[in-house]
């Protein structure tokens, strides 16, 4: 088998069999298939895409070019979900614990990252005294006895999509959907989860700038799990705006426990009662995804899923008190509001330049080796389509610098105020097949 | 500047600026744009071509990439014909002392390389003390002197383009009209002519297969000339079967001698007087393509231009007695016939397969290390069309080994036998703008 017979094959809108894949992906883990050949296939692919089998089976490959994390010491359906990643989401924090209140098991592997603000990870470590130095051991024992914990990605997983995705980067070869989605979907599986629930953002904050986009994307994935036996459903949810109103590692952990306690943001809370009533059904729980939701808010009323999280924050070292005492969690020095320079109703806030805001006051790194200031970041006051007068503060910017003008002028920048709005839709679909 | 940035842009179907493929072909030349987005970028192209501009400045850019070669101190307009390859091409060893014999400038500079058959230089050295070792400043005099020379190649010419072409090659991304063309017209301007025949194969022999394929290819390389300053013209010609009758290094020679004696095989006289003539008109020697056929003809009827063949034997150290008595070029020391098994009319003689045979018996190089056996090859007694009776010779096998059974299996297996078949038309397009 030539890789260059692979490429041609491929370039003439051929499918590949399981076999020429599997040759392909081992190649390139192991070098012995060069980039520029990689480079060739993919930019093939962004032409001819890929056969669902096709999908599913570079998937798999991906898979097994690493080690794969065995969670089968963990009792129940592991279900894992992954946001395709936009600004201000604090649907992890709320849906770990919030699940987890119904006796579903939440392994959660996570990571640093870069990005507007930190990883799960840095969040959850705004919460003095949380750690995610725990053994594999520990790690199982713990998701047995309290059906929650987090740890930090180690492993060698998925080598084939990292070296693979580095390459896309440089060969323009990012926008084709065989290739995102079976990105995605090889790290969750090689992550060890039995299902799978996808938050697929669309709008300016997402990577997916249209619905249309966003949906292709969904039933690309939703078509690879289920294909290769992991039952995964999605959300296509909007990332035109933040969600909910904080932006930033502490902030964001505040709006979690308000969510959790039934006082969150609408937008917020709506999105996390769509992705659990998915996790909760997947997870064999509910006859139904009303039955599922039901149970979602029962635990929200009752306290359980609030009791979840100080139970999960204090079996990692965290100080479970910052819950009912949020002035525990770290606090920048400066509350700088923005005022509206006119009146009329907010009809855009660019969820990506206000993101960039977030991360230029140092709330996530822009490089590795940036630090990240657990304390600083956004709180919305106005969404789209509220009504805002001259004077009064669109958001309020928790800064640890006195002087933030470049960070105001970037939010004007990024704030439309016109004579007529309306809020976006929050969900455009749900794909479950 | 960026290169995936360039990627992108043609990925999406948009045009490149001169500035853009200048930055992009010396980059890749001097190592700063890496292999693997060069190959994305291959790929790219293929899917959505070049304008003719494009193509233009990707030749030049090739061009400059490296050495060009000077031939401003020969007097008169140079004018080389380029074959895009086939099996028992015999018309350059034609050709050359052709048009020197009507005062046009013939300053070869030829290759070796590998195939069925050598290169014109190895062709020459079949003749004794035949050598191409001769200084630039020899070369010159001796092209101003007697109009025919032919040099070795030297120097570092469109080092790009050997870069890429050895990159398409494992990229699958050999088949893209834009980049064939270029590599081509690159080549030959940087040789430093003025004027440009090309004989564009079509068939089984050659790489483009059907006549329209040629036809593209054709008109790309003679608008690229046309675009930059160098006159072109094409023909597109047959090469499902050979041309000609020889197929080898000495037996070319000798078929090479026949054709200016007015005595060679009539295809391979047709399509020599088709490219002459435009050689001819390009050159400035003729007002019209018909005076020009006039003129090649007369002086092979007065023998000018075997005059000429043996004026530039000699003055390259060859033994210029060979025109004369053919006996002593290299002769090999079995001729074996390949009968017919049946009676009937030839359908067919597979180029690719017979050249390989002729190949194999010695006659071209697989590798860079092949000797090659100047005397061995293949004649031909019949061709396609043609009658012949069971028992009757097909072709004379010419090897220095008796037991040729492996290629005459091979040839039989080339070779189509039907109760009926016509000639194939063997000049299927002019091609001049």
């Amino acid at each position: 088998m030539r890789m260059v017979d692979l490429i041609a094959k491929k370039r003439d809108g051929r499918e590949l069999s399981a076999e020429e894949i599997q040759f392909m992906v081992q190649g390139y883990t192991e070098g012995s298939i060069p980039d520029y050949q990689m480079s060739a296939f993919a930019m093939a692919v962004f032409f001819k895409d890929m056969t669902e089998r096709e999908r599913a089976d570079l998937t798999m490959a991906m898979v097994h070019s690493g080690d794969t994390i065995d969670l089968s010491a963990i009792e129940g359906v592991k279900v894992d979900k992954h946001s395709t990643g936009g600004v201000g989401d604090t649907t992890t924090l709320v849906l770990a614990p919030l699940v987890a209140a119904l006796d579903i098991p939440v392994a959660k592997m996570s990571g640093r990252g870069l990005g507007h603000t930190g990883g799960t990870i840095d969040k959850l470590e705004a919460v003095p005294g949380f750690h995610v130095e725990i053994t594999k051991e520990e790690f199982v024992e713990r998701v047995n006895t309290s059906r929650i914990a987090v740890i930090g990605q180690s492993g060698n997983l998925t080598p084939a999509d990292k070296k693979l995705y580095a390459l896309r980067d440089v060969t323009a070869t990012v926008d084709a959907v065989p290739l995102i989605a079976s990105s995605i979907m090889s790290k969750k599986i090689a992550a060890g989860s039995d299902a799978i629930v996808l938050d697929v953002k669309t709008g300016a904050g997402a990577f997916m700038k249209t619905v249309d986009d966003a949906k292709e994307l969904a039933h690309a994935m939703v078509s690879i799990g289920n294909n290769v036996g992991r039952r995964t459903m999605a959300v296509i949810s909007d990332m035109s705006q933040p969600l909910g109103l904080a932006i930033g590692n502490a902030l964001e952990i505040q709006e979690a426990i308000d969510t959790l306690r039934g006082k969150g943001p609408k937008d917020l809370e709506e999105l996390c009662l769509a992705l659990g009533r998915q996790m909760v059904y997947l997870a064999g729980k509910a006859k139904s995804l009303e039955d599922a939701e039901e149970m979602l808010q029962e635990v929200i009323r009752n306290g359980k899923a609030l009791a979840k999280f100080k139970e999960f924050l204090a079996s990692q070292g965290g100080d479970a008190s910052v819950v009912d005492q949020p002035e525990r969690l770290p606090q920048a020095a400066y509350r700088i509001e923005l005022p509206a320079k006119q009146d009329g109703y907010v009809a855009a806030m660019a969820a990506d330049e206000i993101g960039t805001a977030a991360m230029m006051l140092g709330a996530g790194r822009a490089t590795k080796e940036d630090e990240i200031d657990l304390a600083v970041g956004l709180m919305l006051n106005k969404k789209v389509g509220d009504l805002v007068r001259a004077g009064e503060s669109l958001l309020t910017i928790h800064a640890n610098r006195e002087d933030v003008q470049d960070i105001m002028d970037m939010l004007y920048a990024s704030i439309t105020i016109a004579d007529q709005a309306e809020a976006p839709v929050l969900i455009y679909d749900i794909v479950t097949e």
